[in-house]
């Protein structure tokens, strides 16, 4: 904030520019003064948006260097994750619409072709950019097109596995990609994995061993000179450290690499940036150090705590927190903790979500217990099997839209074999103002045929624990899809237990129509049951408990009692819940009864806040009831 | 074959190991022997059964020397892939079921855990090893449990994201895992990649020109030595490739690395595979260079020809073909010729088959605009994205069961914003004799419910061309999923047209049934009405041709009119095609219609001929003939 006012007499500002173009006359001095006005332009509107602070206060001045150096929007920039563009929304603009960031209606938080020219490819999940990138190098060639392709991406990104599946297809490519390698130090939180202490310059002492032994070898081979090289190498092993790393596995990768340079300092970004796209040809990587937070104290100090957050008080940093209930996340974590005291081979797995996925108080507590593989979905899934394999019992949680990443690895290596690993599927549902691409909305539709999985999915956060350990105490595979924020303020029983598996459970008796919610859609069915009860119209209302196996005996009886079903469920009506009644229906031959479906339709929603979007998607109490109706009416 | 004639004089031979302890005691001359009659075995049975035989010939000195060295089944081997355990299937008591390899109801070509303790892990997908044998290895450390974890990958499937993350948090863990890196120069055909060159030592030379220059400022920095050295480093570029590849790749993820060594000579084996029992700790990874079919002239000639094949005569390595009709994998590889001879913006893109999926004259013909992109599925589809950004029209082919890889990629790099990339889902429905690892039986169930992708499933080769022609005409995501094997024999349209999106075809009128088949099912079908007619039941015949959308007019008028409808598809009748027609009848208020879905239940599919497997799941003609005749009685 400090940077305001220490500039006030300059006069280029921020609101001068309206698109990049505004940028290139410019002196770097003035390009601070853009930067300074670009961090409190953020600050300020995510203080009342919320959204993904840190990331985008660490890439002001590369973001202005990259719109700086390359032609965009006819040269490309793909941002990774994409979370980290809001200096970019800034300077193509969208300065007008920025107060509506992350807003029903408003933009996105992320990279949109229909926001803008500027953004040239969409993102939301982790890790796609280089692939991407590649891509668009590869068209531009057989194009003819001389533009440049630029992708940025962060050293967490870097641990998923399409990542390195893109840095060697683009090595054997050998076209003129660019790869901006955001080495903040930490993806969302801590980073792990060896290649983050790779790229933080701690080689092991092991290598370094390793490599002293190999190069006197070699030397004394070749002419006699090892002797006195390896004692230069023993005098200078911090320089040993830093001469191979990082440079030599991109380099192993066929990339030409380049840094680490800062990325605060326009007058080192700009001429390194240009530098490339003068000057160099095939793939380059440049290593950027940057610092989440940077420009704003409370993130600076503590970034992980401001990566993503809901609205604050700019001055105090403190969140504006309403005291809510306990969110389905938090009994989760709570839940793994309390059953972990008594089962010794309870083991959490997390892909670089320990805090987002509740398990932060279980790495405390249980650290051997604990695996945070990194942004490695895949992995995680068969890391598990593995665990499996050998007697131990993982639980893996990750979020529903990730889990799009290892469909395979849980068909594969869980489910095929059999192995007792549970699924912990956190924001099964929308989540909100992340909009689409993190929307939880169709792990109903591509986990439930999957043979040998049981599926579970609780009313409320009590019936969440008891599912948990009913979960972990099966031989099998399971999972358990929970929504996103706070749970019904029920109390919460103290003793865990078994549920009876593919058991629904009954909540009110009916004679007219059975309301069949699944998850967080039970407790609206049972308001819009009362609210049909006012109406004359008399509903039952099961709880399934168990997507898979469905409890066939108890729901045909009420299906074939009242004669019409509706269900209900916060995720795609496609394929989802609804549609496996459907198929337990036609199973049973219950041709005669009405059935209606309540879920998502056959477009991606939208971001917004949860109830606007349940509301908007006629999944809230009143669509209940109006759907009640009108199906009476067949 | 010329081992077995050498030795004839020794006494121990396989039939004498009834499982690996037996093994323990002998001499390496005598091992020799056993390896001598492991590849006639293997030889023989594949010549009848069929079979992965070049990369079970491969591994058979490495197989005898882990199972020498290590205490199986205490200490685990993990096969990446797993088509390679033909030999370590014969030393763990299966000699006497071998004849039945790959047979239906016979011993599978992979590791089963049903089959053996010996079986560590189940595969079929490739490089999900190590993350496996990780997850083991943690188990172990956590039990109190010595033993030891050996994965064994090939390099080819080092190219997969997933064995990447599982190499990086394998660094970080630091346990003792043991990882063998069975090089044998290439996976299925020939490898690619930037790592796959790295391993075959070949730097570019601007690395060792970067490098060179690189010592040469650091020494300088340090005691003025640079020059001399620089001048020993220009004389022996061969030396530097050799000494910083491959070690430094992996030393970078923090395995200690040992190798290349030979995977054919047991004197070299077994002691480095001891030393490592013994003195190693942490992650180590040994690199062995095999040959893939070595030991069998004809394989070790043409590796590729001889990965997997069927049965062959053993003199000639001569396959016994059966000139059978043109395989839709043929149809779609030409078409993809034609198409792109008048069509500049057209591309294929691989993840390592080529041939498997009928691009290799595509490849051929149209170099610049074919990409393979190794083992990386997920890469693959996004790499596509990015060309289809750019105004390329990318077509994907991979096989349905290896698309489970990229289900996250398709959702949220293609349809999120909404691109048009074709995928063209090979082998949909059962494959046969591979299993259920290979069956693609899932991908109607897990793409149907995407928002904004066209999806289609011809009845036959010529309705293939033409879904090809119209999926890359289209402005959005497009896939097609057609199986394994021949077609139905038709004749070849020769011009290519556009099909009407979401039109689907009356094949014939009927008042009594709907049959609704999809894709290879609407031969059987067609057949099936015949037979019902002799029966005196009159069925219509409907070929949807596209999954979505669906023909809502032309299905539900048939399904009104007939009152009955009968769905068949070679896929899991769970979230199937069949389900999504319940939807369809559902949300139309078609609530008296009778219904019946005839797809794969809800358990994995065995291996055996496809014949053998539609037959037994209900999906040919007498089948649909008895279901339609059940659906007449209701």
């Amino acid at each position: 904030m400090d940077t305001t006012e220490s500039i006030e007499s300059k006069k280029i500002r921020l609101e001068d520019i309206k698109s990049p173009a505004d940028l290139r006359s410019l002196e770097v001095t003035e390009l601070e003064i853009i930067a300074g006005d670009l961090r409190d332009t953020i600050i300020n509107t995510v203080s009342k948006t919320g959204g993904h602070l840190a990331p985008s206060l660490g890439v002001v001045e590369l973001t202005l260097a990259l719109h700086y150096v390359f032609n965009t929007p006819k040269d490309k920039l793909v941002w990774d994750v994409g979370h980290q563009v809001y200096a970019h929304k800034l300077l193509t603009g969208r300065q007008e619409q920025f107060p509506t960031l992350r807003q029903y209606k408003g933009l996105s938080g992320f990279p949109k072709f229909k926001e803008s020219v500027y953004d040239a490819f969409e993102t939301g999940h982790s890790s796609t950019s280089i692939s991407a990138a590649l891509g668009m190098t590869c068209a531009k060639v057989l194009k003819n097109d001389a533009g440049k392709v630029v992708a940025i991406i962060g050293d967490g990104s870097m641990t998923a596995g399409i990542a390195f599946e893109a840095l060697n297809q683009a090595g054997h490519q050998d076209k003129d990609l660019i790869v901006i390698l955001n080495d903040n130090e930490m993806s969302i939180s801590e980073n792990v994995g060896a290649m983050s202490s790779f790229l933080s310059r701690q080689l092991t002492s092991r290598t370094v061993r390793h490599l002293r032994k190999h190069i006197s070898t070699r030397l004394k081979e070749l002419h006699g000179v090892g002797d006195r090289f390896l004692n230069v190498l023993k005098k200078s092993e911090e320089n040993i450290k830093s001469f191979f790393t990082p440079a030599m596995l991109f380099e192993a990768f066929k990339f030409y690499y380049i840094g680490p340079i800062s990325g605060h300092e326009l007058d080192v970004l700009i001429p390194t940036l240009e530098n490339i796209r003068d000057n160099v040809d095939g793939p380059v990587l440049v290593h950027v150090i940057t610092q989440k937070g940077k420009g704003y104290e409370h993130a600076e100090k503590n970034p992980g705590n401001y990566h993503g957050l809901g609205p604050f008080d700019v001055k105090t940093g403190i969140p504006h927190t309403s005291a809510g209930s306990i969110s389905y996340t938090e009994v989760f974590g709570k839940t793994m903790c309390n059953i972990a005291k008594k089962n010794q081979d309870l083991v959490a797995i997390s892909a670089a979500m320990p805090a987002g996925t509740g398990l932060s108080h279980f790495a405390q507590e249980f650290p051997d217990r604990f695996f945070d593989v990194g942004i490695a979905e895949q992995h995680a899934v068969t890391f598990a099997a593995g665990l499996a394999a050998e007697g131990i019992q993982p639980v893996v949680a990750i979020y529903s839209s990730f889990f799009q990443r290892a469909l395979d690895q849980v068909i594969h290596d869980v489910c095929i074999p059999g192995l007792p690993v549970t699924l912990a599927i956190d924001r099964g549902g929308v989540v909100g103002d992340d909009g689409p691409t993190h929307h939880g909305v169709f792990d109903i539709s591509f986990l439930r045929f999957i043979p040998n999985i049981t599926y579970m999915a609780p009313k409320d956060e009590n019936e969440l624990q008891h599912m948990l350990f009913t979960a972990i105490s099966l031989s099998g595979p399971a999972a358990i899809r929970y929504p996103r924020g706070a749970g019904e303020d029920v109390d919460m029983d103290t003793e865990l237990v078994n549920l009876e598996i593919g058991k629904a459970e009954l909540l009110r008796e009916g004679k007219d129509i059975l309301l069949l919610p699944i998850g967080n859609r039970v407790y609206p069915a049972m308001r819009a049951a009362k609210g049909l009860e006012k109406l004359g119209i008399d509903a039952a209302v099961i709880n399934p408990r168990f997507i898979k196996p469905l409890d066939k005996d108890l729901l045909c009886e009420w299906a074939e009692k009242t004669g019409r079903v509706l269900t209900v469920e916060d995720n795609a009506e496609h394929g989802g819940f609804g549609s496996l009644v459907l198929e337990l229906l036609s199973t049973n031959k219950l041709f005669g009864v009405k059935t209606h479906l309540l879920g998502y339709p056959d477009h991606f929603i939208e971001h917004g806040p949860q109830k606007t979007l349940w509301k908007n998607s006629k999944l809230d109490s009143p669509s209940i009831i109006n759907a009640a109706m009108e199906l009476m009416k067949e």
